[in-house]
């Protein structure tokens, strides 16, 4: 074992840099405002100087990481910025934006895992976040760069993103943290309330638009480039660089061993390569020696992947997605299309889909166990049952499901499925108050109504229409 | 410096007991059910064996602490339970009902710090938890300690609470964990949608009552009391011990420094006395030597104990609640109003109030800076505003604000601010999205437009109707 560093080494020595993921050889500055390879159009990536990581050895990355791991060195204590000789050396430590990302609880779902035969499932709960989702992880990198590009005097007017929700919000959010003004493009009431209230009450110039994401998506792209504000979309890849350090975290949390498998909701599909490249990272620096499966969950109606992943990657082709509960995958053009298949090509990946019915019952199953997740944790649920059901995921195996986001920024869709009112759902796992007046007499009654059909084991079933008339007096 | 201590001591050693907070000397075991002193029926607190504690040095303890602070070794990895022999040492690990309690991000609010001349400004994220709130850190000690109850033999049908929100939903998150039946007493229409749906989700049996939360405190004591259910409010004292880990942690996350005021809202006044109860606690086992000064904030609409303190105390009479925008304390007769008093008095407190105009600006004045806190926040960050400016806090002052909550469980509140929606509010901080169809020259002059205003600070000022109106398209 070295010696324990509290301090962090020279991390001027580190390098990184742009570089097109189809292997172009040209580097560009992480400062340069690019986002595609100017030679074949492709997405760059963020490549790092293995050598120079490599010239410690696992168990110093390790100590390190772990010496640091929320603790209160600015800005080493977020579990993104720990790690910042893996994500972005270059930001001097005086520009990070940060709100002390990562360190999420990595919940054991001790009762839902016996529920399913699979004693070790785990929930990463990303959305206990600053605000709510994982996307925090992959904001903080980009506005701290851009704070030290405006340091440093480059002229960037605004930071702009298309959305479905959290991505917005970690936007605005951080941007006000750091007085920076920023653009939201929304797809009109294809949000929830909570989602569109974010960036509003952080100050940012929201858009509501009358398209849908991937109409948003193309029209930020257009607006970006012809107006020199900087593209926050994760087709920026210094958001990936964040995101992936929730697969270091994860392994970090496992006493650094490596689960089976990883379930994650995908729908722009930056998070499925943000995955794999921290694991893939973890293994070139001999940090690991395995690594896990992917399990890449889709929405039945938002499933491009799934349906290329049934031709066996050899076709993709773009879709309408149609509305569904996961509003945040609701995405028929994911812009990290390549960067996903070549992931779970590496990771003997699986691609799986949930109707609306089984993601509202997935998620409500779980908020039963003492979760409280987003309908797209729902998805992965879902996928995660199938998985299990047909015997792809075994007993003994451990199981990490990326829950992406906080279930407070999805009440409507909770009360819909409690109340039935949601499409196309028949809720399994409903309940409902009870109204009545503040009487000791009837609120006994009620309690021990309740109290004796949950001994009999009636609780569990859903509330039948005449049961639910009889306990509520509207 | 003490060795590191990696593993937890012996603590079967450590006691602590229920003991009358007036001085009446009957020592009551912690797993009693009792609420109140037999004898003469004023409230009763935990102790603990100080003699025990102080066998070791305040460097041994601030030390184990560290060692286990967020870090994987169950159940000391929550900042609750990694404090264990200072809040409820007889729970057996195998019985702790736990989501990785406190580690909130202890936010440096520059921004807002440098707006009002404290550049010392911190404020404590206890919302960003499994459930929403800073009730998380008591719970979980009230059901472990319910599940060892239960494991032991004891007949406990179900678990009670009154509540404003917070409560009911971390009492349910909790049970549902565990699978212990729960029961929530909420007053109906006076919680937001999201705090009803969390207990809901979790399974609870929720039952909304005609009447305010004074009257649900009323009856859920009469229904456990005769009912043989267990209480789960906060006059029961295992969640105080509990919540008094925020003041530990805090220290802790200032490197054992002591700020020198903590500001915290007050409704049903638990956790004031929780507040103060872990700064005496560090002070008798000298990790610390002084206290901070604490700030109690009320919303003037619910505000017995702002009253009382003008009386200096002599005199407390509990009052009719009137509505507030901060609904989760909107309480007119608080439980744990005594303590709360003797613990204001020993750390030279002061209680101050805030009107809905005030409260709501001063969470959107938040918001814009990066925050997304709930109302009650609001009405800590408004007696911030007033305590500095009449020069009871000095810009040279460490000074935290204890955010209760997160923002996602009130995104109404905030959406009728924005809205100009909000009775008796005029808002400070409005802002408001811009609907548009998806067409590039449209939005490219929105974007203009706003970011010519930004640059002349024209934004910063609340919306005219008429400006609304022409940027908006309904």
């Amino acid at each position: 074992m070295p010696a324990v560093a509290t301090e962090a080494p020279s991390i001027v020595e580190y390098r990184a840099w742009f570089q097109c993921i189809a292997g172009c050889p040209v580097h560009y500055s992480l400062q340069d405002i690019i986002y595609r390879c100017p030679r074949c159009g492709n997405l760059l990536e963020v490549r790092h100087d293995l050598e120079r990581l490599r010239q410690h050895p696992p168990a110093y990355w390790k100590n390190l990481f772990d010496t640091r791991f929320l603790r209160n060195q600015w800005p080493y204590g977020s579990s993104v910025w720990g790690k910042k000789e893996m994500v972005c050396p270059e930001v001097d430590n005086a520009n990070v934006v940060s709100t002390f990302e990562g360190g999420t609880n990595l919940f054991w779902a001790e009762r839902l895992g016996k529920e399913i035969g699979v004693p070790e499932l785990w929930i990463k709960q990303c959305g206990n976040s600053h605000t709510g989702s994982f996307k925090d992880l992959g904001m903080t990198v980009l506005v701290s760069m851009v704070r030290q590009m405006i340091a440093g005097g480059k002229e960037i007017p605004a930071v702009a993103c298309a959305s479905t929700g959290d991505t917005s919000a970690a936007l605005a959010a951080y941007c006000a943290v750091a007085d920076i003004p920023a653009i939201v493009f929304l797809p009109r009431d294809k949000v929830s309330v909570a989602q569109l209230i974010q960036p509003i009450a952080h100050g940012a110039l929201t858009l509501s638009l009358d398209t849908d994401f991937d109409g948003c998506m193309a029209l930020v792209q257009e607006i970006c480039a012809r107006n020199n504000i900087y593209l926050a979309n994760s087709m920026n890849s210094l958001r990936i660089e964040g995101q992936k350090t929730v697969s270091i975290e994860l392994v970090q949390q496992f006493d650094w061993e490596v689960p089976d498998w990883v379930i994650i909701p995908g729908g722009n599909l930056g998070n499925v390569s943000a995955l794999g490249g921290g694991f893939l990272l973890m293994r070139d620096l001999g940090i690991i020696s395995t690594l896990p499966r992917i399990a890449c969950a889709q929405a039945q109606r938002a499933n491009p992947l799934y349906q290329s992943y049934l031709n066996g990657f050899r076709e993709f082709h773009p879709m309408q997605a149609q509305p569904t509960l996961a509003s945040a995958i609701q995405i028929g053009n994911p812009v990290s299309v390549e960067k996903a298949i070549r992931t779970l090509q590496m990771f003997d990946g699986v691609v799986e889909q949930a109707s609306e019915d089984e993601l509202a019952n997935a998620a409500a199953r779980g908020d039963r166990t003492g979760l409280f997740n987003c309908p797209h944790t729902g998805v992965a649920l879902a996928v995660l049952f199938k998985l299990v059901e047909r015997g792809e995921i075994r007993s003994h195996e451990r199981v990490v499901v990326i829950s992406t986001a906080n279930g407070l920024k999805f009440p409507e869709f909770k009360i819909k499925y409690h109340e039935s009112r949601l499409a196309d759902v028949v809720p399994q796992h409903g309940n409902f108050p009870v109204n009545l007046p503040a009487d000791y007499t009837q609120v006994r009654d009620a309690i021990r109504r309740v109290l004796e059909q949950r001994r009999s084991g009636r609780l569990t079933a859903p509330p039948s229409p005449s049961r639910r008339g009889r306990e509520s007096v509207p």
